[in-house]
């Protein structure tokens, strides 16, 4: 097989744009039903090569918790068409007009919405991402490259075909889609620097492919999913109505960016919540890294699950059933160590003074503040965008999830009647 | 003299910043007045630091023009001084509340504006820049690294010392205004590199800073300021009109990036217009690179100053009294040029036809799209902004001219009654 080269792909996925770019609001809601049909269509060829990826995962020793994550079935299947037909179906960004001015000389200003062009999508082993990605990406009028990672090869090329048909079926251009249909890592790396012909790289993984896109890329890119979430509860919470909160935060679905890391426990109120958390997440398995002042509102030795916290401890994404306890004995020293130790995604507070509420939510420079709630919203349809491509992390063009406006920029523009400058 | 390492200027700026952040608006108001007041107050010892900074540059040879940029005299103080008063009275952007929204769940989600942390400016001969650069990142509650040129090295010392003392006076940070004090590339090279100090890096100068910051910063770079700006006469075009905003757009400053780059001209209107348009400029200054279709409307020989087109002179910012002039048999020919060797900076079209403007409006995908009206208006004064840090060309986070509200950038606020995710 020729593996077409990145230049290649990012002169296709350009050219396509032009076109895709002037298209209607209709023909890309149309182009995300005929895709969603196609996949339906295609199942057996999509599962097929899904399981092929799949056994050869376990040939060659994924874990099992990979596995799950690479694995398609018809009921996976369903979602994803399910999900691709609502976004469709979402509000068109493309051509809103904003932040009109008639100027005292006559000329008539306004910024108008436009897609950003070339999106590129570097991510990890789950399928279900080739389809959102494109889906986002088109209906927001963008073309995309996709480089998923070689154990879901398989899968996404199957994928990607339909995808295809889908766009060829409703007269938009084959190429807004394109494939990085090889798992060379020397691809990526040419791909990062295609800054005249891509415009975005959106990578969706761990710190490592973070890290390897902002260090070799030429093209913007965007950072996030990565989350040391807190809650701090105040002096004033209601703790029974706090517990709930945090074990949803805590194990709701653990393994994801939003789910919370450290709590933070005002002394005033640790000795009597501390021992509730560790009694009431314990039962749901999770486990416990204290400091010195959380353990001693615990028996003497610490019960099973809790040890005291390493040097590491708060500065560690769990992603799993592992909760950090410090005991804080103000609001200032709450403030001070998510400033220290987030990773500005998504911090919390739980509080019964609107003071209180109001001053974290001034002072935590975070993607997402919450008050009286769990970290566990940050999230593009929780949050009325409908979908989500990525939540970024960092704090140019966008934090937080990012959806349809997200994928999109402005012009100006601007009339006159033969205006020239003084 | 010790330089202070990159790292440290950028750590202090990042503490300043905490403190500046949650500065109040008539705390930043007061700082920009009281700033532009210590200017005033020493004036003598700021046009002394420039006279060195102009004595040394004219023994090194450099050329009158580059002089006259870093030249200061008390009318260009006068000017940065009233500018900077003006910056101060702008609304602030900082604190606005936006996309409000009750979820049917109960959650209140909102986004507030922040300021975008710490800023690094890199920037070429103009002292002024040093003033409004910090005017407009601290209005907007940022800290700001100041890396002037070396030719300016005194008058930015002298006038980073009456800033200082201004942000004394008023009580806010002094550290919020850092200052690169040594001619080494080797420092800006090292500040690229401090991505979790340093939030955008802003480049003002050529192209060969924009490549140098593109391909060494870890930190996200606003590219921008390249300007291959086109007017395109249409057809229809009022040809009285629209000689006077060509004219506008080439001589009114013809060393600044909205200026006037190429003139294309249709070819039912070209055997009229081309001869007056030389005509017209030539007694401003004005030289000419045309096409074959365009020379052919001329007389032959070509009048003097007159000469055809090299291969890269449709893709030259002349920054000078040069123009290029194509003739083009249709509106799509236009805009397929445009699309080729525009830098999306500023294009326009002149022309009587709605529907001709429209088509433009949609499929040229500048950052300022002009109908009827000069390029030279693509600048933050004259669209309403009070001001301006930069022109971006890149696609992301902002478009063209960048003043306040472009510093800053969002967080997401979701306060609830402890609210679970179900």
């Amino acid at each position: 097989m020729v593996t077409t080269s990145p230049l290649a792909l990012a002169r296709s996925a350009r050219s396509a744009f032009h076109s895709l770019a002037y298209s209607s609001t209709s023909a890309r809601e149309a182009a995300l039903m005929a895709i969603a049909g196609e996949i339906e269509n295609n199942k057996e060829s999509i599962l097929a090569a899904n399981q092929q990826d799949v056994d050869e995962g376990k040939k060659s020793g994924l874990s099992p918790a990979f596995i799950d994550r690479l694995m398609l079935n018809e009921e996976r299947l369903g979602w994803i068409t399910t999900d691709l037909r609502r976004v469709a179906t979402l509000p068109d960004p493309v051509g809103e007009v904003f932040d009109q001015q008639l100027m005292p000389n006559g000329l008539k200003v306004r910024k108008q919405r436009v897609p950003l062009g070339v999106l590129a999508v570097i991510y990890e082993a789950r399928p279900n991402v080739t389809v959102d990605a494109a889906g986002l990406a088109l209906k927001s009028g963008n073309a995309v490259i996709l480089r998923g990672s070689s154990e879901t090869l398989n899968s996404n090329r199957a994928l990607v075909d339909a995808i295809h048909r889908g766009l060829a079926s409703t007269g938009l251009p084959e190429g807004s889609v394109q494939f990085v249909d090889s798992p060379s890592r020397e691809l990526v790396f040419e791909l990062l620097k295609l800054h005249n012909d891509i415009d975005m790289v959106i990578p969706r993984g761990g710190s490592a492919l973070h890290k390897y896109c902002r260090e070799n890329s030429l093209i913007p890119v965007i950072t996030g999913g990565i989350g040391i979430c807190h809650e701090y509860v105040d002096a004033s919470a209601n703790l029974e109505k706090a517990l709930p909160v945090i074990r949803n935060a805590k194990i709701q679905r653990p393994s994801v960016c939003n789910a919370l890391d450290t709590l933070l426990v005002h002394s005033d109120v640790a000795g009597r919540f501390i021992p509730l958390v560790v009694e009431t997440l314990s039962k749901d398995g999770v486990t416990f890294r204290v400091d010195e002042k959380a353990a001693a509102c615990l028996p003497d030795p610490l019960p099973a699950g809790v040890e005291l916290a390493g040097v590491n401890d708060f500065d560690t994404e769990w992603l799993s059933l592992v909760l950090g306890i410090k005991v804080v004995d103000t609001l200032d020293e709450a403030i001070e160590h998510i400033s220290l130790h987030s990773t500005a995604h998504s911090d919390g507070i739980l509080t019964e003074t609107e003071t209180n509420a109001r001053e974290f939510v001034a002072r935590v420079d975070s993607a997402a503040v919450y008050v009286n709630a769990s970290t566990r919203f940050t999230d593009g349809s929780q949050l009325g965008l409908g979908a989500e491509v990525a939540i970024s992390t960092q704090r140019l063009h966008a934090r937080g999830p990012m959806a349809l406006r997200e994928l999109t920029t402005y012009k100006w523009v601007i009339e006159g009647e033969y205006h020239a400058r003084l």
